[in-house]
């Protein structure tokens, strides 16, 4: 048996999220469809955060044990292969051999997501469902600044979903950055883990305070509530993105790094010709 | 009667193209249709180009005459609602009156196009039909001396589509730039005008190049071949979108620049009051 580490990117605009539901179509179950397809075995695919309906990946770490012999770059190739005859937007950008003791979720040390806003009246038309429009610019100072009340160790109860499944509402928000050019703002997170809708609610919240709905500090009260009844505004599922999965180094002298550029991954399936 | 002059974005993988077809959708088409049913009016869009089925664009130039009267925002508002409930991947950017004598196909005097080129081996998710997938990245130096034989005045015969109904094959092509960032490579070009297929023909011979399949030098002596046959590849329209049009100044002081610029159109519709 190999364990793999696979590297998924997928439009979410058609999936009801990653985890396999039976009423309709989701990340993991068109995967494991194709892993049967390809291998022949019924194995489950872990990933390393599950997703909701709606939402992106750019670089999201999944694993999977195989018991027949495969060459990763070749089980990368066939699954692609299988996911695009079955019209899934899921794509494997890479893949290798899992080190010893991996799991995509458990050995998991950091999530960074993104989420996209682009500022303008008229409607979205290629990035319809892949990011959250806003008629005007909203006051990106001001909501760095109310940022700056979330990033830390808090109890994020007011930034949870009332489902979340989570034992504890404490999450260390390691970074919540606000970027902005022309009519387009990004917001970064970063954490070891988040929260169910925290990513979702902190950035509802920031838009809040960005259209001049409530001051910076604002965010503050809303944090030391904690309670659900004080968040003002949920972010559409559309601008997420899943963006990265960080896992401790496994080779001396390799530092943690986020998906992008997790070392052995790349070099498997990228093409060593490159000039 | 008003003229207006719209800029216009869309999602070409809908559409058979620009141009108003009997037998499918079109983005004049489409256009029209919402016009007609804002204003009760049968009037014709005039674009700056004529795209082909899946090219896409980020600031196509338009105008159209009303005779009902309407601000040119309210107009762009009530287009873009129509669009919309037709589930038409159309967008109406900016819409100002134009100044008199403004024709968008005979006045404009500067079309732009970008090219983007995805490089890898999995298949395309969201970007599938906006992008070009190469398996592997070009020598993008070697597309660069190639794309260097081709800016100029040149008869461009090679380059244009056997159903090109130019009366001249001679063109001068301002600008066709190639950047590479990560996996992903742009060409930019410019010109007064181009031919039929211009653009993915040119992209398609430095991509031939940037493979490794023949020398910078071949794209020379293509273009003097002045034959569509010496043209190894023709890029394929996912790729191609129209990124500007440019027109004389029509104020003192105000300088010619792509349509993403162009002066009085922007805030009309941008809100005013954006911090």
């Amino acid at each position: 048996m190999t364990r793999f580490r696979l590297v998924l990117e997928w439009d979410g605009r058609g999936f009801l999220g990653w985890q396999r539901q039976p009423h309709g179509p989701s990340v993991q179950g068109a995967l494991e469809t194709a892993l049967h397809e390809v291998t022949g075995e019924a194995a489950a695919v872990q990933a390393a955060g599950r997703t909701d309906a709606g939402v992106h990946a750019l670089a999201m770490v999944a694993h999977v044990d195989v018991m027949k012999p495969f060459a990763p770059f070749r089980l990368a190739e066939a699954l692609n292969a299988r996911l695009r005859a079955a019209g899934a937007r899921v794509a494997v950008l890479a893949a290798d051999v899992a080190p010893p003791g991996f799991h995509a979720r458990f050995s998991c040390v950091g999530r960074a997501y993104e989420y996209r806003i682009v500022c303008r009246r008229a409607p979205l038309t290629f990035e319809a469902g892949l990011a959250w429009r806003l008629p005007r610019l909203p006051d990106v100072a001001a909501m760095r600044q109310a940022a700056g009340y979330l990033v830390g160790r808090h109890d994020f109860t007011t930034f949870r979903s009332a489902q979340c499944q989570a034992g504890s509402p404490v999450r260390t928000l390691d970074r919540l950055d606000v970027e902005a050019r022309g009519e387009r703002v990004v917001v970064r997170a970063e954490a070891r883990s988040f929260l169910h809708h925290q990513v979702r609610s902190m950035v509802g919240a920031l838009v809040h305070v960005g259209l001049g709905k409530a001051a910076p500090h604002a965010v503050r009260a809303m944090l030391e509530a904690r309670d659900r009844a004080a968040l003002p505004l949920n972010a559409p599922p559309d601008g997420l993105w899943f963006a990265g999965a960080r896992y401790p180094a496994t080779e001396p002298g390799v530092s943690e790094r986020f998906t992008p550029g997790l070392a052995p991954v790349e070099p498997t399936i990228g093409n060593p010709k490159t000039s």
